[in-house]
Formats: C-alpha cells, sequence, structure tokens
C-alpha cells in the first residue's frame, strides 16, 4: 500500500478516516465498561433491597440469602475492576477523557466504602435509612459513569443507545429505591406521609425516566419492555395498598417479603431490557468499526490507483500537472476522472461529518438538563457544604415551592452561584 | 512517586488530569499550525493581489515584483507544509481529529494548484477573474482549517481566541478581495454596477466579521485594530471614488497601482493584529499546560501522602477502613482530613470541567452559523453539482430575495436536502 509514498493531501484523507476508527474502537471500550457498570448497578441495587429486608427484620434466613447477594455484588464488581485495569493502560494516555476518567475515580472512591458497610450491615450496626442511602450513594457515581460515557461519546447511533440505557437504568434505579421503601413501609405495617409521598414521587419519575427511554430505544427493545409492564399489575396494586395504610389501618409485615419478591420479579425483568440495550450497544460499535475498515480499505485502494496513475510524472506535478480549478474539465481524462472521485470522496466524507456532528448535538441535548442539575447540586454542596442528599433535597424544595421544575431551579443556582 | 501503587481511584484521578493535559499539548500544536496558516494565508493574499495587477496592466517591473511575492508565498507554504509533517505523526495517532484532518488534506489538495496556477500567470494565460477566484478557493481551504481548529479546541481560553482569530481572517480575507476587485475597476478605468454592488457588499461583511472579531478579542488586540481603523481614510476615499465611476466618468487607470498600494498598506497593518493573536494564543496554551502540570503535581503530591499515611494498614482497607459515609465525622482524625481533601478536590475537579464545559459551548456557539452555511453549500454542490462559487451565490441570491438571512436560507435549504 505504501502509504508514505502518497502525495500529503491523500495521507491526511486516510489519517482523518483512521482517526474516527481510532475514536470508534475507544468508544467500543468505554461501551463495555457501560455494559460491566450495569451489571454491577443491578446486583447492588438487589443487595440494597435484600439489606433493608435483613435490617427491619433479622432473620438467619435472610441473612444467608443476603450473604449470597453479597458475594455476587463482588464478583462483578471485581469484573468490572479487572476491566478498568486493562483500560486504564490505552484510556489514560488519550486526550478528552478527562470527565469520563473522574467519574470513574469517583465511583472506585464510593465502591471502597462497600466492605464496611457490608460488615455493619451483618452486625447490624447500622440503621437501615443509612445503610440504604449509602448503596443509593454507590449507585449514583455509577451511574454518573454512563452519564459521562454517553455525553463524550462520538458516534450518534452509539449515544443514542446510551442515552436510552442511562434514562432506562435511572428508571431502573428509581424502582430499585420504590423497592427499598416499600420494604420499610411494610416491615413496619404501615408507610407514613413522608414515606407515601415519596412512593409516590418515586413511581412518577420512573414513569418520565422510561418516557425518556422510550423516545430513544429501538423497536425490539420497546417491545421487551412493553411486555414488563404488562406483566406489572401484582406490584400497581400493592403500591395502591401502601396508599392506603395508617398507623391505624397496619397490613401483615409479612407482606414485605412478598412486596421484595414481586418487586423483584419486575426489576429482574427490567435485567434484560438492559442486556438487550447492552448487546445493541456492542452491535452498533462492531458495525461502525466494520464499515469505516472497510471506507479506510476503500480510500486506500482508490488513492494508491490515483498515486499509480500520477507516478509516472514528476513527484511535485501530481496535483498541479492540471493547475486548473476542479470544476472545469481537464485535458487528461483517466487522471482528471480520479481525480474528481477524490474530491466527491472529500465532499461526501465532509457531508458525512457535519450530519454526524448534527446528531450528535441533538443526542445531547437530552444530557443538557441532567447536567444542569447535576452543576447545581454541586455548587450547593461546595459552596454551602451541604451534603448531596441535602442538595438535592433544596433543589426540590424550592422547585415545589416556586412551581418551577427541577432543570429551571438548577438554572437559578447556576446563575447565582457559578460565577466563572 | 509509584503511581502505580496508589489506590484505583487515585490513579483514575491523575489519569483525568494527564488526560487534561495531553489534550492541552495536542492544542498546543493545532495552534502552532493555525499560526503557520495565517501567515500562509497572508502571502497568498498578497500575491492575489499583485497577479490581478500584473494580469490586468502586463508591466514586466509588476511581474518581477510578482515573482518575489510567489517566492515568498512558496517559502511559507514549505514552512507549514514542513510543521504538517512533523504534525503527522503524532495526530494521525489521536482519536477525533477526524474533521481538522479532513480539512487539512482538503487544504493541502488546493495548494497542489498553486505551481500550474502560477505558470499560467506568468504565460497571461489565464483570464484575471480566473485568477482571481483560484486563488480564493485554496485560501477558502485554509480558513476551514483554522475554523476546524477552533472547533475541535477543548479550552475555552484558546477557543475564544481561535474564534477572533478565525473572524478577524475572513474580514481579512473579505478585504483581500476588496483590494482584487478595485485593482480590475480601476484598471479599466471604471466599475460595473455589478462591481460596484460587490465591493460595497465586501465591506460591509467586513464589517460584520471585524464585529464578531471585537466581540471575542482582548483590549490590547483590540486597542491595534483600532489604530489601523483610524488610518484607513484613503482606501474609504477611493472606495467612494470608484462608486462614482461610470463608463462616461473613467478615471486614470494609474489609480489601481495607487488603489492597491494603499490597500495593501491596511492588510498588511491587519498583520499586527493577526501576530498579536498568535502570542495571545502561543501564551494561553503555555499557561494552561503550566497550571495543569502544576496541578497534577499538586495532587500527585497529595495523593502519595494519602497512600503513605494509608500503608500501614492493609492494602484493601485502605479506603474502606473508615467505611462511613464521607458526610460524617470520621474516628481517625488525620485519615479523615486527608479523605476530605481528596473528595474536595474530586468535586472541585468536577465543578471545574463543568465550567469548562459550558464555557465551550458558549465559545462554540460562535461558530454554528458558519457550520450551518458551510453545510448548506455542500449540500447544493453536492446534490446540484453546483461549483462553490455557484452554491454561494445562490444562497445569497435566495437570501436577498426573501429578505432573509444568510443563515435562515442555510437552514432551509438543510432541512430539505441534509436528510438524516
Amino acid at each position: 500500500m505504501a502509504e508514505r509514498h502518497m502525495p500529503p493531501p491523500l495521507r491526511f484523507l486516510l489519517a482523518a478516516r483512521r482517526s474516527e476508527l481510532l475514536g470508534l474502537e475507544a468508544l467500543a471500550g468505554t461501551c463495555e465498561l457501560v455494559v460491566r457498570v450495569s451489571a454491577l448497578v443491578h446486583a447492588l441495587q438487589k443487595e440494597r433491597g435484600y439489606s433493608n429486608l435483613t435490617l427491619c427484620t433479622p432473620q438467619e434466613r435472610l441473612q444467608q440469602t443476603l450473604a449470597g447477594l453479597s458475594e455476587e455484588a463482588v464478583h462483578v464488581e471485581s469484573d468490572a475492576r479487572r476491566f478498568l485495569d486493562g483500560l486504564a493502560a490505552d484510556t489514560t494516555q488519550s486526550s478528552g477523557k478527562a470527565r469520563l476518567l473522574n467519574a470513574i475515580a469517583f465511583a472506585l472512591f464510593r465502591l471502597d466504602e462497600l466492605p464496611g458497610l457490608r460488615r455493619q450491615i451483618r452486625e447490624q450496626s447500622v440503621p437501615v435509612e443509612g445503610a440504604d442511602a449509602r448503596f443509593t450513594q454507590v449507585i449514583g457515581s455509577l451511574l454518573a459513569v454512563v452519564f459521562e460515557a454517553a455525553d463524550s461519546a462520538l458516534d450518534p447511533g452509539v449515544t443514542r443507545i446510551l442515552v436510552a440505557l442511562l434514562n432506562f437504568m435511572q428508571g431502573k434505579e428509581l424502582s430499585g429505591q420504590e423497592r427499598a421503601c416499600g420494604v420499610m413501609g411494610f416491615t413496619a405495617g404501615f408507610f407514613t406521609d413522608a414515606q407515601k409521598s415519596r412512593m409516590l414521587g418515586l413511581a412518577a419519575n420512573q414513569g418520565r425516566s422510561f418516557d425518556m427511554y422510550a423516545q430513544y430505544a429501538d423497536e425490539a427493545v420497546l417491545q421487551c419492555w412493553e411486555n414488563i409492564q404488562q406483566q406489572s399489575k401484582p406490584v400497581q396494586r400493592m403500591r395502591d395498598m401502601a396508599q392506603r395504610t395508617t398507623p391505624e389501618q397496619r397490613v401483615d409485615a409479612a407482606l414485605a417479603e412478598l412486596w421484595f419478591d414481586v418487586y423483584t420479579a419486575r426489576v429482574d425483568a427490567m435485567r434484560e431490557v438492559e442486556s438487550l440495550l447492552a448487546q445493541a450497544l456492542a452491535q452498533q460499535c462492531e458495525r461502525r468499526i466494520a464499515e469505516t475498515r472497510q471506507e479506510l480499505d476503500d480510500r486506500r485502494l482508490l488513492l494508491s490507483r490515483y498515486t499509480n496513475h500520477a507516478s509516472g510524472r514528476a513527484p511535485s506535478m501530481v496535483f498541479s500537472v492540471q493547475s486548473r480549478i476542479v470544476d472545469t474539465p481537464a485535458a487528461d481524462g483517466v487522471g482528471s476522472e480520479l481525480e474528481r472521485s477524490i474530491l466527491d470522496m472529500m465532499r461526501e466524507q465532509t457531508l458525512r461529518m457535519q450530519r454526524t456532528d448534527e446528531a450528535l448535538h441533538t443526542m445531547r441535548g437530552a444530557l443538557e438538563e441532567k447536567k444542569r442539575i447535576d452543576r447545581a447540586k454541586l455548587l450547593l454542596i461546595s459552596q454551602y457544604g451541604l451534603t448531596e442528599q441535602a442538595a438535592h433535597e433544596r433543589l426540590q424544595r424550592t422547585a415545589m415551592d416556586g412551581g418551577l421544575s427541577l432543570s429551571d431551579v438548577a438554572s437559578q443556582v447556576i446563575s447565582q452561584l457559578g460565577g466563572n
């Protein structure tokens, strides 16, 4: 192929394509990481739910099951960590990954808190709300990794699937929180007003996340989700039951386990959607890499034909021999036809990249709102020394009090505290 | 320093910083390229003006001066090409540079047409309009490189200067076109109506470009530009004179050379602004690289202190030993203080990256309009087989006829032809 003997314009044309290919290969690695992260989140969600159950009603039987779930989570975590170790060598050498790497650092930091938390749960030396909040914090840091992966992806097709996955994972996480909250209420035999409104809020926010997911998901994956929704009647029945409880009208505490099992069936079914999305991700990466490789080969062939055709002439004349504007016909038919193909190729490449750029812009728009809210939260944390939970609650309260959306409140906070 | 012995969260925290550093170092290379490109554009603008002069009034004296200007342009071009060769080895290995590399390929392709064009000019075998258009095409392809450099920069400070430079270069290029157009009119002794309206249009568009430039430029660079504007009275006087000419009311053809010299003084003075911007670019890159290096060192130090502090414990306990949520005070004062600094550092890093992201978003907004217009032009070229010039004229005519802005017309074209 002897690319180094090609005239500079052609070398840079190929380099542009290779740059895309390198980006796609790196993106494939990021997607694999996301798939492992989603598996870990699933395991931790299950462990969180069962931890709540055992902390509410300490029983040997429940503790044994929990031990199994913890072991499973540890296993999935070490798989993700091994993958990260392998990735570190590549990823740390590349520019433009700073936010993703930062999110990974944050998540690893949180994950390191798990062994101690598990010990406290075994020893029953932590209140159920505390354990619940700490699991939620770890899971939140893992979702942030998925967010940064979606925001840094350079292929609109991949970004679309990542945005779908992210929204689905957020909905599923809210489901997990609803499961945990339900366990606490049913164990007590009734739900306080605060718990009831939290349950309603969690269900409503799930709806929003799943709607966003549905906007970005493929037909096949949507079908699977439809099926799950149709099977969620038992959950809905128990949700209604929870809303009817009062300190006077209690229900049997044994319902807690039933709620857990019924709800877990729902969350486990959701895992199937995640698996389908993971498959779609891998396929999209593979397809785009194969396409780009093929195009690179095609171009190499065309360009080497061009170089060979021109090699009979003095090297500096390769492009200048005809010295005319490209829009007028040339004297030399063959060379001109090739030159025209190359110009067409450049234009087609430019157009394609412009389309990609636009599509990416649109896809990322879906992430802007969450970005704004995160930024506002972090500003509250760092400037008022609030906890994450407190910052979140303050945003929510302000939104409710002012009849504003969370995103509007976030914009206000940023314009007040954001500075630059 | 023994970074590899650090716990994974800290390793990724440093990797995030290093990723930023790598991005800044690559950006510094891109900026050096931009500075060389602006020098080449300047040389070609001068050569174009003088080519027009010699093609309009063939004289031995003018041809000798032109030969000197061509030699100068060849010299600047080979300097830029040498730099590109050096850059190629690095740049072609990095992802996310596809559009910049594509623009470079396109520009190199155009540059290869220059030797032939110069020969035709020497032989007087090309009409002045044709020669003028071909130089303009080459210069346009070089401006596209600066555009992509601005659009791919990841530091808002650098992006700001690049946006200022790009707008200034566009204004200066319109000035160069005005100079060339004026040479043709003055040589003929009068300006046709089409030439008059082109002269007016070029002056008005210069104004727009320089206004945009002024929005993004620093005080010092603005001052230099103010001074130039105050000295442009002779140009304005000759502009007015051009508008008053008719086939009946001709002026002395010798005014062509005077116009060229007067206008060249203006364009050469503009080059000073470009040099100041080039300096500002280099300084900003240097400063950001130095800052990021320093921060990386500071973080390394803090993190290795933390690792050493924790090394008395079992390795797996480094982070999990306290196993508590970060918002509650820890038993161990020293370790906790360090852990807190690290969390603060992570938060500060995240906030800084969010700010950067927002600022970048704003800066790049300035490039969106030009992107839209380019995209529409390319769609017209590829779908109707128009030349670049014809596509540009069609957009302009549609805008004028419909009382719309160029950007609105471009949006219409994209929504009709853009597909996808």
